[in-house]
């Protein structure tokens, strides 16, 4: 058989079953091979950044790679954002990008560029597969990669002629080792010697300790300990809502984060990263852990860490312990002028239980978490790797992943924009994903970041460069032209209604929230 | 003054005078410094592609370099790809990259990358400023570098903390030597003597050749010798119209193209290379030019096109020629339902003095260079470097460095909607702008190439890979969306009635031409 179907039978044979595709001419073999290979679900989107950041979000709710087809290196430039955010959120994808047949590379064609070194940037696994007899190898190679654990951005570059090539056959993954080794048994008994003295300690959880068997042993550790339980300001995946142990994720700025963290002591890590804050600012620290705090780390990103939180439940006889968790609890629905605090709160008064909410409203965000810590339990994917435009595609791939499952995207104005194309794969898909726009008409975060800076007063050429309301941008009127029904709300009362109406109807809906 | 405001201030005073911008925290100084330099325009885009594609737009109308502020590794790979147009269309652009404070990259906070690595794959010239003294030197190498000649992207990478110290002065471009070398003299006569041979012989024409002076002396050339007059497939910017001499460009597609070039016998190459395909197709050839043809170098882009040719026209004797110009002619406007032959008739109909046209039209391209060859004199700016999602960027680029010109974005549906956030930046500058979409509800040129790798058969999953019709895009929506007035046009009348509509009122207007 030819290279591209060869690979699309390895990639499905390993459990990758759906590709985001925004395919040109050079990946036409592998479009074509779609065909012979039934089990492969290609989803369209209209720009790379759809597909890139709707593998990721498929990656995080479904542990299994998400894989892409993108044209060449400007294709893969487009997604490169995306991919970017994939990489920090450390989940498994295979980056499929076509290239020019390998003899044509001497034309330098107007499309020609150097397509693994901008890969490098993103994924640390890059190979171009250079024979059509090697592909399917390449293709284990690559899905082994992604894997990981830790999962990454596993990059195969797919040369023409290579796809279009015969002679290659498939090839299965062989079994191999995915687990992670548990913290050390001197790492765990330092750990809970820490934690048993006094002093006031926390625990800062992120990866997999923030799901949900994660979180029931941190609860645990802290219910004996009187640790508290931090995440990390962006999760890949959280699990939370009624019935689960509550974390307190470190915000986003540092000033709040400083304050939240500055009678600490101790501090653990469990696949988190020492607390810095995103941005530097002038004459402020980066770092965020007051002077004097032991940090210590029970687990890294290439540690297993439910399996470290549980040997730690272990070492400190924490077994039998009754782990705080959250209580049921639904604000009530809002009325009267719309403004981000009650938009949260009609959010938090119809969240469906098992809920996949994709978060990127950035300064709207803040009352979200008050408002939804007693819904029923849900799943919360955040902006991990930090460059905006990812909520919108995320629901794409989550909604693919979990076509059983409610999605939320509670996505800013600004930063919905980046990828605002991933509204007509929702429609084309009929994905059931609320998309609910924190409608400010400015980029509020670099009003705020321009005074956090001290580059105030901003005169009004700055102010501009913030300014989303000339023109007023319509977003209905995006979505009907992507084919998404969408409609206004301006009242707590319509924010409210237009929840549950779009939860009563399948298929995507978008809501423009118009807020202060 | 801060080194954001002295590097401001030594763009300004370098001729650099417009930045397309879609800034980010780090980034705040450098908006906030805009205050303090009046004479730098900032236009603000929603997406990076569209900054990066204006740039070039701007570039290419000006001859100045265009500017872009971008925010950080994932800022840049939005905008990677229409920066890489513009490393193929040689431009001068100066693409100032944000990046984390000095001492912040210690933390690798989230949206740390490697911006270097990735910068250099459009742009030769690359450097990290790190000293707020240094900064407005580091400017003045970005800006000669940008110039050229030829023209190229220099990217020059700005930490926050270089940005916002004190101490920096702004520093002026010292005068230095722009021109390019002519082509010797023994060139000059060795491609006389072979164009006074029989024999069928082309000139390639590419960069400067494409502009008047360059076309004339062509034209001369052609007078004299019988040399048809070839331009490369996807010029910068091509001069064009009624009272000019016209060239046939190379097309897009091998098999025509080889049907143009069967017959030479000889090929001048002017600032252009050796023709091959876009794509490699199985079992051809990318190579283009028929066998046997000898093909000879007047110049390359590192020589002056101009004058070498008006060299060439002294070695023949040809000064005193009188060249072919194209004679005036319009079509007759369009009758019944559209077509892409009647939107590029209704388009010629109207077409004005002076217009800019942006064209990515793609397979709708085919008719528009026959029904506009007569139109007054107007530049006709394509997609060099094949990354589609230019068009709409590239027209707004064009419509802020010649605002005394209509500019005519003739843009093909699909990739059209990869910079579709163009429009607001269209409606918030009241850019005098017509987009016309030509909506096949398809990525055609797909169609076209499975087609041509000989892929097909197609079945109903690659067939649905180049389906833009489920559901089908209203671009009046999206136009609307945007804040910029749009119709939609489904016959040849409506379609004339409405590009004159658009030509009466200022300010941008698109129209969605429904075709075939």
């Amino acid at each position: 058989m030819i290279g591209a179907q060869a690979l699309i039978r390895t990639l499905v044979d390993a459990g990758v079953t759906v590709c985001f595709t925004n395919p040109g001419t050079s990946e036409m073999h592998f479009v074509a091979a779609l065909d012979e290979v039934p089990e492969m679900r290609a989803v369209l989107a209209l720009f790379e950044g759809v597909a890139t950041g709707a593998a990721d979000g498929y990656a995080r709710m479904s542990d299994a790679p998400g894989a892409t087809l993108l044209h060449l290196g400007p294709g893969l430039g487009n997604g490169l954002a995306n991919l970017h955010n994939a990489r920090r959120a450390k989940v498994p994808i295979v980056n499929i990008v076509g290239d020019h047949a390998t003899y044509h590379t001497q034309y330098d064609a107007p499309l020609q560029s150097d397509i693994e070194t901008v890969a490098r940037n993103v994924s640390p696994w890059v190979r171009t597969s250079r024979r059509t007899e090697d592909i399917a190898a390449d293709a284990v190679d690559a899905i082994v990669a992604a894997h990981g654990p830790p999962g990454q951005v596993a990059t195969l570059i797919l040369p023409a002629d290579v796809s279009w090539g015969d002679g290659a056959e498939p090839l299965r993954v062989p079994e191999y080792d995915v687990s992670l080794p548990t913290a050390t048994e001197d790492t765990v008994e330092a750990v809970a010697e820490a934690l048993k003295r006094d002093g006031a300690t926390a625990l800062l959880l992120g990866g997999s300790a923030l799901r949900e068997r994660g979180l029931l042993a941190a609860g645990r550790i802290a219910a004996v300990t009187g640790a508290r339980l931090l995440g990390v300001v962006f999760p890949t995946r959280l699990q939370r809502g009624a019935g689960l142990p509550a974390v307190e994720r470190i915000p986003y700025f540092p000033d709040a984060a400083r304050a939240r963290l500055e009678e600490l002591e101790q501090l653990v890590l469990v696949d988190a990263k020492p607390p810095a804050s995103f941005f530097a600012y002038p004459g402020k620290r980066s770092y965020l852990a007051p002077d004097g705090c032991e940090v210590r780390e029970l687990a890294s990103s290439e540690t297993d860490a439910i399996a470290s939180l549980e040997a730690l439940v272990e070492a400190l006889g924490a077994a039998a312990a009754t782990p705080q968790l959250a209580r049921a609890f639904r604000p009530q629905p809002p009325t009267g002028t719309l403004d981000a605090e009650k938009v949260a709160r009609a959010i938090g008064s119809v969240l469906p239980e098992r809920a996949i909410v994709c978060e990127e409203a950035i300064t709207s965000a803040l009352p979200l978490p008050a408002n939804t810590a007693g819904a029923p339990p849900h799943d919360w994917l955040t902006l991990t790797g930090g460059a905006i435009g990812e909520g919108l595609p995320l629901a794409v791939g989550a909604a693919v992943a979990r076509p059983d499952r409610p999605v939320f995207a509670l996505q800013a104005d600004g930063s919905g924009l980046y990828t605002i194309q991933s509204l007509w794969t929702m429609a084309r898909e009929q994905l059931d994903v609320t998309v609910v726009i924190f409608n400010n008409r400015s980029y509020r975060i670099l009003k705020v970041e321009l005074e956090r800076v001290g580059a105030q007063p901003a005169g009004p050429k700055a102010d501009a460069q913030f300014d989303l309301g000339h023109p007023e941008i319509n977003f209905v009127d995006l979505a009907a032209g992507f084919g998404v029904p969408g409609r206004r709300a301006e009242t707590g009362e319509e924010m409210t209604e237009a929840l549950q109406d779009a939860a009563a109807e399948p298929g995507p809906h978008l809501i423009d929230a118009v807020i202060g």
